[in-house]
């Protein structure tokens, strides 16, 4: 049964754990320095659908299909799925889901999503709401572009603090038994807004939520960065990133520097992949990345104690039209190798 | 601890209760059946705000804000709150509580998103992920008929099927001592697809899903409707509710019809608000009318067991345009008087 550790974190005595997971790219994401890892790499960006929308559930239900299957479990075995996009009214992973026939509790966190709809299944396996929930997610760039931005055919120039919208969708299955890796912590973020409006630095918009989170974490738990062989947010990119280390320093007076990655900065390789901007972003890439490399890495004890903060810009377009800021969210998932 | 009773169905034994609950309505709302329950009636349904989307914000804070109020205790006491609507990436929510300071788990049902937010804040509370969980939700017809529909300035005429998106926000505040009506029984719901594509047609959309949910409920819990005093659907609206009650006859061969309810045919009157069409619909609208006519005849002990299941049309406007059909879910939860 969870146990309030502190304020905002929650231990799971049981370590719930990861047995199966799956990620599904696009063409740029397998291109970039993780792409061996992945479980399928769409050369075709519409999965051979008329729509990006379409080809964005094809993907998602690929994830999670591979997901489950890895784990040796058919659909009618998990008692609920945690699923969530950015598409308006997360289209993605209704209509991606919609014939597996689980128990859906949808989820929305911006970029977040899979490290909320992971914590959920994960505190849902050790409260014994559910012997198996699954979490999953996916962004599609070509999606997410015509809905945020800009139509795709207009070819507008990004400025370099933009990220790119990753296309990628990634599903784990989380049980009491079996385990790749475990579950030891969660912690749901409180939403902060430092007022930036500027919807092409969603990085910068993040950070302190991230800085938030993880600061609430490491009081709580009474660590320190260096009891951890990763802090993994995902997706600040390369300003965010700056960003989260000096807000650390700044108002928390802790150097993350030494074991912090992001999972926008590893999908793509933002030196040579130039279009890419100040790195990956979206619901899809934080989740790839996690359940390909992270969680095989964890797998082979090649890391043993990860933290992983998904960070979610919570905006829309029509908010950002009405000259709102950015509010923004941290959840983070205190990985163990299985 | 949480039992699973059935396949779907799972038992709270501690039985958590709602301390708090609060419903604020636009002046439509406060002109139907139900106007003199609700804690606040915005004559102005710009709540002196320059958009729509900022008034469902600030219709949706004070929701939350008086349900706290009335439970006795203060943001910071809240360890989670769950959270959602029916806007683009859910801003009605999030821009409503970011000043909170509460930790935010983002839900997304549609216009189940009551049912899906209360089900998971009772689940916490029972589990002890949390001492004290909130639900919360809104709608804004405005901002939903600009979003979904047409311009309001465009002055459509309606289909008398489509459904009246109820401007109204509610909250309830759950855990496990006090109570003014407690949580028994939780079932999240299988995504069901008829095959329905008529976006001004939800109830029809809606119907399967509510039956499937019922259906699943009433076989996990070894019960029939006359076990309960109401079951409460929220919203199918005339068309809507005629079709579930056929479905559950002719697939179920169960009678539901002289104990239910739906949430969209109470909070207007049909026959004289002739401009609702088949009755209200949104996020809001099932929330309201549980957070207070429903929350408060169980307070005062005239009801006794209610199943609330709230339905929601998992579409939007571009999977209509894209001729796809329109999934729908539906969640339950049990409530019994305090």
């Amino acid at each position: 049964m969870p146990v309030r550790q502190g304020r905002y974190t929650l231990v799971l005595p049981s370590a719930p754990g990861i047995s199966g997971y799956a990620a599904v790219v696009g063409k740029k994401e397998g291109e970039g320095p993780l792409g061996s890892g992945f479980d399928y790499i769409y050369e075709d960006g519409t999965a051979g659908e008329k729509t990006w929308e379409k080809a964005e559930s094809v993907m998602h239900r690929d994830a999670v299909s591979r997901a489950i299957s890895k784990a040796g479990i058919s659909p009618q075995d998990a008692d609920v799925i945690f699923a969530g996009d950015l598409l308006n009214q997360c289209i993605g992973s209704t209509f991606g889901i919609r014939e597996l026939g689980i128990p859906f509790a949808g989820m929305y966190g911006a970029c977040s999503t899979m490290a909320l709809s992971l914590a959920a299944a994960a505190a849902c396996v050790d409260s014994r709401i559910a012997e198996t929930a699954i979490a999953s997610t996916s962004s599609h760039f070509c999606s997410a572009e015509k809905q945020f931005r800009m139509p795709l055919e207009y070819g507008g120039q990004r400025t370099p603090t933009s990220q790119w919208t990753a296309t990628a969708a990634s599903a784990a299955v989380v049980t009491k038994n079996e385990a790749k890796a475990r579950i030891e912590k969660v912690i749901i973020g409180r939403i902060q807004d430092y007022g930036i409006k500027d919807a092409n630095n969603m990085g910068a918009a993040m950070a302190p939520a991230a800085c938030r989170t993880i600061a609430d974490f490491l009081r709580d738990t009474n660590t320190s960065p260096s009891d951890y062989d990763l802090i993994l947010t995902g997706d600040l990119g390369t300003v965010g990133t700056e960003l989260l280390c000096e807000l650390m320093m700044k108002q928390e007076n802790i150097d993350i520097s030494s074991v912090h990655s992001d999972c926008g900065l590893m999908i793509y390789d933002v030196s040579k992949q130039k279009e890419v901007g100040a790195g990956g972003s979206g619901c899809g890439c934080s989740g790839a990345v996690l359940c390909s490399e992270i969680l095989k890495r964890l797998e082979l004890g090649e890391l043993k104690k990860v933290f992983f903060v998904g960070t979610g810009a919570l905006m829309s377009s029509v908010s950002s039209l009405q000259s709102e800021s950015i509010p923004s969210v941290a959840h983070g998932v205190l990985l163990a190798g299985g």
